[in-house]
């Protein structure tokens, strides 16, 4: 007889990951695609259709999901909590549902109004951070900020393990509108030079001269100084990575403990983005608090 | 019996504006496709298709080309005359061929070196500087700031009749990508509000915070303030005209008298931006300064 297990995922725009999970520990997991990339399927067939295989051994107990999934797009539109907030406050705006008899909670966004008036949100982050904090016990304590490098890219700032404000950055977009869709790249397609690219992209973002007067160099390197494709695609990555924390650095002249939740190899280059401003952070796995922000979530439901 | 003619071109990345002349006067236009947007014809052909009607009367005396004609992917590749540059440097470096029995001269295009090393290049604006040069005399005299808002938007700095100096800010590709290609303003489909949020970008801009993080409000106030779309396009293109517009005054506190050279529609948005920074400027049109930088080479090459 198989164990019995629950189903944990992150579901993003541009990718879903859902985790099977027997007493909190993964033993599986399975890769689809994001909300934004479902051809003619609802939310809800690609999510059956995804985990149609584990079910063939049962169904589930229950599926706890965060991310856009909780968007008007999505499964079913989960609320906003707002700001500041905490991990209470969090669990408590969950979205509740149930699918083929299999009960399912989406975790609730997170929305906040910044200084200036202007309304920013997430949807997936919050899990995270909250996930983080559950981790890492000194990021409870004290100011922190954290950032979640990304297509939608945030910087939280945290205070006492509650979410205070945060902003999001668009940056992993950008960057990929630049790379796939510009004419700033498209001269040659010699892939090498990437990370001495990278390394003259921060240099440029470091003058704080601004990034529109900077991305046109990309195209004229390869014009006129002999640079690959390979240099111009580091050159962009390092130019918004390198402004975006510029930009972050020039708000919060005192940063307090800097924190990178996500992807390893793209916190790696926010690190280095970091180091080159003078500042340093600590880093966890983006995955391993999203699961501990969903597990998180499923122990503090009732499921009955 | 039909009067000798010749062809004045400018011929850029995303569109060809042909006009037919007859004694240094305009009797007919021809609108094309850009040299980005030829399907599978050569550009020799593209050009041999758009001027066919016109060849039915007789063939024109000669071509003159601006633009990305002379770029590699063009018609033939033009030289760059090198910065400083005046006019009689410019048109000596013109490219002269024949097609189809057809004398043709394309424009050289301008090259430069920035003060931090970073080369740059235009083909197309330099034929419309020279013509604003030509048109307008007191460009001529002293230091001069133009501005070329486009697809690639140049910012010339001019001295007594010379480009000196110029950088690109691809700001108008920019705002297509953002506005065709994002998730930034896909939420709604209301068109209305577009003026308004052209003006909330603009004062976001002014906040000199940063782009990067002040574009995501496209979409948040959309989610969260009922922000329709096109207020969230206003507010884009507000954002990235005023952060161009802001890069500038910051590298020149006190900036020389400036002229904005382009499209009518669009010089007023830049002028509006400018107008907020405190700073004025004085406008032309940019057909009539291709046309006229165009008769100004025209008229120095030899056609013998």
């Amino acid at each position: 007889m198989t164990a019995p297990y629950s189903i944990a995922g992150d579901w993003g725009t541009t990718r879903m990951r859902l985790f099977r999970c027997v007493g909190g520990r993964v033993v599986d997991r399975v890769d689809g695609p994001g909300i934004g990339a479902l051809a003619s399927a609802t939310p809800a067939q690609a999510l059956r259709d995804a985990i149609a295989p584990w079910r063939a051994d049962g169904a589930p107990l229950h599926i706890v999901l965060c991310g856009m999934a909780g968007a008007r797009s999505g499964v079913a539109e989960a609320p906003y909590a707002h700001c500041p907030a905490d991990a209470q406050a969090w669990t408590a705006r969950a979205q509740r549902l149930v699918l083929d008899g299999i009960p399912v909670a989406i975790a609730a966004g997170l929305a906040c109004e910044r200084a200036d008036g202007a309304p920013d949100v997430m949807r997936g982050e919050e899990t995270q951070l909250f996930g983080a904090l559950h981790l890492d016990a000194a990021l409870a304590s004290g100011r922190r900020l954290c950032a979640l490098p990304g297509t939608h890219g945030k910087w939280a700032w945290l205070e006492d393990g509650r979410i205070v404000q945060f902003q999001t950055f668009p940056s992993g977009e950008l960057f990929a509108l630049l790379r796939d869709q510009s004419t700033l790249t498209r001269v040659g397609d010699d892939p090498a030079g990437e990370d001495a690219g990278f390394d003259d992209g921060l240099a440029a973002a470091r003058t704080r001269s601004g990034l529109l007067g900077q991305l046109f160099r990309a195209r004229a390197a390869q014009l006129r100084a002999g640079k690959t494709r390979g240099w111009a695609l580091g050159y962009l990555s390092g130019l918004v990575i390198g402004s975006e924390v510029g930009e972050i650095l020039d708000a919060s002249p005192a940063p307090p403990a800097l924190t990178l939740v996500g992807d390893p190899a793209l916190s790696a280059r926010y690190a280095r983005a970091l180091a080159g401003a003078g500042a340093t952070a600590t880093t966890l796995d983006g995955d391993a608090c999203a699961l501990a922000g969903l597990h998180l979530l499923e122990e503090t439901l009732s499921w009955s």
